[in-house]
């Protein structure tokens, strides 16, 4: 099985109830890489047999580091409107929480539609060299990953500061699968955090909480295929122990598929 | 008592739990302006015993609409690690949740940091005339804001589409009050739908999904006292009934306070 369906692989435990696992093969320096913790939040809704449409925004705490092994999911359908429904999910182990969640899902209309940015001059992914982790951070390996610009710190070398916090890259996975939502998710958190670019550095540094818009329907996904996604990510404030990070998914043709918004702890 | 701190007036109902009213002189078309709301929900947490901290990040669903009257606000303190604290929130009126919020506080640390971004150029405050609301929308009456760029259609003229999304503008309390947390959630609020700027006249819209990052500490925020913030706002997609905007809200010397991001359904 795909690494990333292996670890969305949810069991039912009960009504609203799921059970999961860490895999090993998605190890970040502590806990799981929080994208596919996201991804494996949303999925529990999109298994649920109440749910309503499609996912249309997803804000992620991360509350506490999981731990290796099993984990509880329970969603709780907060209402179901017409158009849309609202969900929180929360993840624990041994009855605590580890991961909250809020979810919108809902179904789509026709309409006046347009996007206001284009996305970023890049040379085509195949004519870039995929990117090699410059350390052992497990999850890097289901990704295939190819900068344009921003890549990350070496820390062999000596500490270079940027003065810009963008990174840009070509992104899918590795092995190459089909675009969905779950997909889109973890991409959605793929950026390193910005502040180890400015600093030319690694610093300790964790996402507290992550929200998504998925601005494309699951068509648009469709037609993305297994594809390359051209993602840009940048800092706006460092302060006090936290900065943001705002990042745009584009697919094939310019399409784009998601935003999405972090607050991030960092120390330095 | 001052608008504001009026509608953040909260009356212990038990453990977690804080009676509140809607007020007249809030009133948005359908309930309550969005961004009292948030503030009133983060005023809960801000309220609590075991509250650790200041607020970090504020997610806020709008689930359905808030009708006149009382409101129950139940906190839930989901874990309190040593320099952060997770909480949901929700708003419920006769047994039915109207709102939910996740809310993250924290201790900030002292530390490298940088702003990335200026303010955008404008006229002084003084030199703009204040913004009369083109229509009866109550809330508006509680602050003093002043277009510099992207002002509101005019109902009575003819539509005019405009190919930007960019709302800049001056805007304080009225009548002016210091700003705190509370009154910096309200004001991350307060860019009207941006598709009412590019398609030039109103449609049906509502935000479903709003996070504010805060970036200013207490006494960043003491320092800005009662003056104007200048706000940014724009889009980047709008499909499928949806669109996002994104704002920045700037001090007095050109301090980021906050930024903020929503998810907008919308008929047109």
């Amino acid at each position: 099985m795909h690494p990333l369906d292996n670890a969305l692989e949810l069991e039912s435990a009960g009504d609203d109830s799921w059970r999961g696992r860490t895999l090993p093969e998605w190890a970040n320096m502590v806990g799981p890489f929080g994208g596919i913790t996201a991804a494996t939040l949303l999925r529990a809704v999109e298994l649920h047999p109440q749910r309503h449409g499609q996912p249309i925004a997803l804000t992620v705490n991360y509350v506490a580091p999981i731990a290796d092994g099993e984990f509880e999911l329970v969603t709780r359908l907060v209402k179901t409107n017409r158009s849309n429904q609202h969900w929180i999910v929360e993840l624990s182990q041994d009855g605590e929480v580890k991961t909250t969640a809020t979810a919108v899902f809902g179904l789509r209309r026709e309409g006046w539609s347009d996007t206001e940015i284009e996305w970023p001059q890049a040379q085509a992914p195949e004519d870039i060299e995929p990117s090699v982790p410059p350390f052992g951070v497990v999850w890097f390996d289901n990704f295939d990953m190819r900068f344009v610009d921003g890549g990350m710190p070496d820390p062999a070398g000596e500490p270079t500061e940027s003065a810009s916090s963008t990174t840009t890259l070509w992104v899918r996975n590795k092995p190459s699968r089909p675009m969905d939502f779950a997909a889109l998710t973890a991409v959605s958190d793929i950026f390193y955090p910005r502040v180890f670019l400015r600093r030319g550095h690694f610093v300790p540094a964790g996402t507290v909480s992550i929200s998504v818009y998925f601005h494309a329907d699951d068509e648009q996904l469709a037609a993305q295929g297994d594809g390359f996604v051209l993602g840009t990510a940048r800092a706006h404030r460092y302060s006090g122990g936290y900065f943001d990070q705002s990042a745009r998914l584009f697919g094939r043709g310019g399409t784009l598929l998601a935003t999405s918004h972090q607050f991030v702890y960092f120390k330095a």
